[in-house]
């Protein structure tokens, strides 16, 4: 057995995990340990098609990636441990610091911490992670992979906002985005697809969190979420953007606390709270096609909300534009979204259009990819599968070799 | 002399009035009560070409319309004061209970009054003068003008938050809108100008205060300001649309109060507070051409958050578009702007181009309207003036007919 890569994403109560073999990057075993620090914890893996579970007390990351690896030695998942040769972290805020995947050293992890402040939930559990393997395994080589590296090149005058300009560069205040591991893992397959060394379109990523993004010369030239991941078009439980006058409504007429208010905004609105039924989109597709008025409603609502960035970001990537893709839980899975998205747009003088046999194909059919527009369409539009844990642990060789 | 129409806009400390003639809508004199309830209150009057100025304490809305009525009698300006037949009063907020302008009554009031809680600012000053009048001439036909009823035809699709539903409607949280009567005036206007019964465009009605409407079938459809006027794009010292999730950073990170951090957003942001050096456009304008960076960067962001919304109304109007109009404040009078935001639209396919010869004209050549685009251009562009008083005389006159 040779050597592995291991790619780690944690948040602050889970450590979410895939094993990869290193000469061709096909998935040894992934796993998860949930509820870290919290009663009820446990362990799963999945290996060779079956998954093993176990509960167990974890009070830390360090607790979790011992117990972690226990399991794998049982189970031979790997002869030893020290077939791990890289671990590659997601790491979701890298500030203004970081603009590509990056070795491991003091110094980055003093820069994570100092971009805990913009990820106060993310952030923490990242640095637990990595300060729990160098302890565990000191001599694999580490790499920080960030999902705002690649939006780093997004120009000031789609990053900034309309605020107050020295409140805003005192503190930070900035677009920032998210989801930049898959906009980059899109951006490249997509240059594969199309045989260019640089595309233009965009991309929709498209799952319980969501956003797009125009890319521009294969760099991200504007998205939608923002300084945090609440901004932008409505997603599983978040409102996306809203008049910003309303928060002192809700705290002087409503009587909310502004915590609470925005509590809401984060978990208690967008599909489930506009709904009240579901943050599922099965369950909402479901419920539409049982003619049932909210659901209706509120994916109109949501498809409405994704084509208004749309049209704004088909704009902004321009007359050069190549394709439209869709990625993402949703945006690979569900062809009743796409449909609702596409059927949307009314752009003057441009035909944008589905080839419905394409679109609903089944997604267990789906490889890497599907062009599901039409020979009429002007713009191709694209279901492309997106693998963030892959591009971590393809970074982590390319810093190390 | 004949009848008279008299209109009343009247903020919180405030009271500018317009007196039309009934039979042909000519304007007989203009002015401003300023300061009312305020220490330095005084009075303004344009009249046949002079302005007359009066410093006088005003501690109400009251003693305003009444020194105003004085003068108006030392000047000759109305032989006796039952002339005025008609007074028509702008009020912002109509909240869902008025799409048209109506007859008041005292149940008008009562519900005008109700909708003070979605403008504090503005409603009461609007009452204040209505309840002025009603003492002072009460002979006098009055009704009221709503800023918000043009955009009652909103869908709840586009006027609807991804906010918690349940949430949202308990407390009146949606789109209302606001320069729903500049937005009216220029549908009007471009049905006239196109002679047709039913049009489809793009208002920018680009002011101080800014909003985007889009028109479909001469109805708002959608428009960028919100539940409050702070939605949208940048303006002179608001912000527009941010992040909805800066308000807790700032008060937990930045250790401002709610208070004053909406307070920034509305009074010291936008234009002012991004460039540094002032609200005015003619100001940033000149600097710009004197190559400040500081002016050429917020021009450019501020016409980028423009086209932002452009693109996605284009998309919304749909391919049945007949325009894209400039009005107001800055969209008459700055070619400039114009300039700026038409060259950031890129969309495909399509070909949106001002003449500059027509572009550059004097706004002092501009009487009603003038065509800017050139021959080549997919979508015809206008500027067409605004004239929110004279719809609020014209709709008084049309209600008691």
């Amino acid at each position: 057995m040779g050597g592995k890569v291991l790619v780690i994403n944690a948040g602050s109560s889970s450590m979410k995990w895939s094993l990869f073999s290193k000469n061709d990057f096909s998935i040894v075993a992934s796993g998860i340990a949930e509820r870290v620090g919290i009663e009820g914890s446990f362990l799963k893996i999945n290996f060779e098609g079956s998954e093993i579970k176990k509960e167990i007390k974890l009070n830390d990351h360090k607790a979790a990636a011992i117990e972690t690896l226990k399991l794998w030695q049982k189970h031979k998942i790997v002869k030893k441990i020290n077939e791990v040769e890289l671990i590659g972290f997601r790491v979701v805020h890298g500030g203004e610091y970081f603009n590509d995947s990056i070795k491991i050293d003091s110094k980055v992890i003093e820069l994570i911490g100092e971009c805990s402040k913009f990820a106060p939930l993310h952030n923490p559990g990242a640095l637990q992670a990595i300060n729990a393997m160098l302890d565990i395994l000191p001599n694999a080589k580490m790499s920080a992979t960030f999902d705002t590296a690649f939006h780093t090149t997004i120009p000031s005058i789609n990053s900034q906002y309309g605020i107050n300009r020295e409140f805003a560069q005192k503190w930070g205040i900035k677009k920032y985005g998210m989801h930049g591991i898959s906009h980059k893992f899109i951006t490249l397959k997509l240059q594969e697809i199309l045989n260019k060394n640089s595309v233009n379109f965009v991309n929709l990523h498209i799952g319980n969190g969501a956003s797009l993004c125009a890319v521009k010369d294969s760099k991200s030239f504007d998205t939608s979420m923002g300084f945090t991941p609440l901004a932008g078009i409505m997603m599983g439980t978040r409102s996306g953007d809203i008049d910003p006058a309303i928060h002192e409504y809700a705290t002087e007429v409503a009587g909310m606390s502004l915590k609470e208010f925005t509590n809401l905004l984060n978990k208690n609105s967008g599909l489930l709270g506009v709904s009240g039924i579901s943050s599922d989109m099965r369950d909402l597709v479901k419920r539409y096609k049982e003619n049932d008025e909210n659901a209706i409603f509120t994916l109109n609502l949501y498809a409405q909300k994704i084509v208004d960035y749309l049209a704004n970001y088909i704009n902004k990537v321009g007359k050069k534009i190549d394709a439209l893709v869709f990625t993402a839980g949703i945006g690979e899975n569900s062809s009743f979204i796409r449909e609702l998205v596409i059927e949307k747009l009314d752009l003057p003088n441009l035909n944008i259009e589905l080839d419905q046999n394409k679109n609903n194909i089944s997604p267990s059919e789906i490889k890497d990819y599907l062009l599901i527009s039409s020979n009429n369409s002007q713009i191709p539009v694209y279901v492309i599968r997106t693998n963030e844990e892959l591009l971590i642990a393809q970074d982590a060789v390319k810093l190390y070799e």
